[in-house]
C-alpha cells in the first residue's frame, strides 16, 4: 500500500529535507526509522524539499510498503524511533496514483520576522531578527501586488528545476502580533527560494528601500536581481498542503 | 554606580539562574561576560532565580561597577560576549537603594501548554505538551478563584525561603490560541514553584480531574498535597517585572 504522512520538524539541526552525501537530512531520518520499524527498505518521497534550517508543521511525504500494520498506526510507532525535532503528525493510506509533488495542491508557508530592538532567545530558531522598525502597512500594500497568477522569475533563485516560472498566489497576508511580523502565503506552487525572496523583498519595502508601487515592475523585469535578497532560512516554516482531489487530505 | 539589566534567555541549556557547583547557569554567564567587559570582578543579583529549563523574556538583575562606560551602552557590548540563548534587552543606571528582589514589583509569568494530538517540534522547548483535550473554560473558572490575596501554601514546594506564604495575584488569565493554551499570571510575588503548581492544578481542572469549585478548599487546606502536580519547567517563561517606585522601570 501507499502511505501518506504529514511531517513536522525543527529544521535547525538538519541539512534540509533531501538526502545528500554530507550531512543529516529529514528524508534520511525518516527512511532509517521506517526501515527499522517496518523491517523492509523504505524510501519516502516528499512534497516540499525544504532547505537547511527551514522548518515544517505540515510537510507531506509518501512511501510504499508491504507491511500489515494499519497505516494510521504507523505515525505513533514511528515517532518513538525519531529524534524529538521530527514528529509525524498523521499517517494514512492513499491511492497508488497519489504523488505528493505532482498531485495538485495548495501550499501554505509562513515567514516570521522578529521586529524589535533586541533578539528574543526563545524564538531565535524560528524567526529572522530585524532591528529597524518595519512599516507593516507598506508591506501589506506591496504584498497585494503579488497575489494572483504571475511570472515569478524575479522571485526565483537559479538551481530550481521548474519548467515554467508562472505560479498563482491565492493569498499573501502580512500581520504583526506582539513583536513578530508573519508573512503567510498560500499558492499552487513555489519556485526555488520564492517565499524567502518574497520575504526579503517585503522587508526592503518595510524598511522603505523599495516602494510598494515598484512591485509590478519587479515582476515585469523577470530578473532575479530586480527583487530583494533571499531572507534567511530559519524564518521560514512550511505550514501545510491541501490536495485538491485526494480523499485523505 | 548601580546598573539594572533586563535579561532574556532560553533556559533549555542552563541549570537555572543561580550559580551552583555543578552545571552552567545564567548568573554565571552574566558574571563572566561582565567581568570580561568591564575588567573588574562583577557579581549580579537577580530578581527571579528561575529553575533549570525555565525561560525569561524580562528577568531583572543589578550589579555595582566603577566603569565609566555609560550604563545604557553596556547591554549592547555585553550581548557580543554572551551566547545566543542569553540576550540583555536593556541596561540603565538605578539608585543604590534599588534591589531587584526587595523593591516592590509586579511580576508576570506565562505557562504555555501545547494541547493537540502530536508534538510540535518547533515549540518543543518552550511549551509543555499535553495530549488530551483540556477544557479551557473550566480552567478559566478555576483560575478566577486564585485571584486576590490568599495563603498559597498549598501551591508552594518545600525549599523556598519565604517568611510568609500569603501572596496577591492581580490577574490570572487562561487563553487558547491555535493549539497553545497560555496561562498568564501577574502577582506581587510567587512562592517556590508556585506558577508551575498553579499550571499543574489548572491542567488537572482542564482534564476534569479537579472541579473549578474545589479550588477554594485546596487553598484552605494549606497543604501542598491538596493541589495538582508541579508542571514541567520548560513550559514556564518569566515575562517581566514592573517596579512600583523605581523611575528606571
Amino acid at each position: 500500500m501507499r502511505v501518506k504522512m504529514v511531517v513536522a520538524y525543527d529544521g535547525t539541526n538538519y541539512c534540509g529535507w533531501q538526502i545528500q552525501p554530507n550531512g543529516v537530512t529529514i528524508e534520511q531520518k525518516l527512511n532509517e526509522a521506517l526501515t527499522d520499524l517496518l523491517q523492509e527498505p523504505i524510501k519516502v518521497t516528499g512534497a516540499s524539499r525544504t532547505d537547511a534550517g527551514v522548518h515544517s508543521l505540515g510537510n507531506v511525504c509518501i512511501f510504499d510498503t508491504n507491511t500489515r500494520m494499519p497505516a494510521e498506526k504507523i505515525s505513533y510507532a514511528l515517532n518513538t524511533r525519531l529524534p524529538e525535532d521530527i514528529v509525524v503528525q498523521d499517517s494514512c493510506q492513499v491511492p497508488e496514483s497519489f504523488h505528493p509533488r505532482f498531485s495538485k495542491s495548495r501550499k501554505t508557508y509562513e515567514y516570521r520576522i522578529l521586529n524589535q530592538k533586541f533578539r528574543n532567545p526563545t524564538r531565535r530558531l524560528d524567526t529572522h531578527f530585524y532591528y529597524y522598525d518595519l512599516d507593516v502597512e507598506a508591506m501589506q500594500r506591496a504584498a497585494a501586488y503579488l497575489v494572483g497568477e504571475h511570472d515569478f522569475k524575479s522571485f526565483a533563485s537559479t538551481g530550481g528545476q521548474a519548467e515554467t516560472s508562472i505560479r498563482t498566489i491565492y493569498s499573501l497576508d502580512v500581520e504583526k502580533r506582539d513583536s513578530i511580523i508573519t508573512i503567510r502565503v498560500k499558492g499552487n506552487g513555489f519556485l526555488y527560494n520564492m517565499v524567502r525572496i518574497i520575504a526579503g523583498t517585503l522587508i526592503k519595502v518595510g524598511a522603505g528601500e523599495i516602494l510598494p508601487e515598484e512591485i509590478p515592475a519587479i515582476l515585469e523585469a523577470k530578473d532575479r536581481s530586480a527583487a530583494g535578497p533571499t531572507a534567511p532560512a530559519k524564518g521560514l516554516t512550511m505550514i501545510g498542503l491541501e490536495y485538491e482531489e485526494n480523499p485523505a487530505n
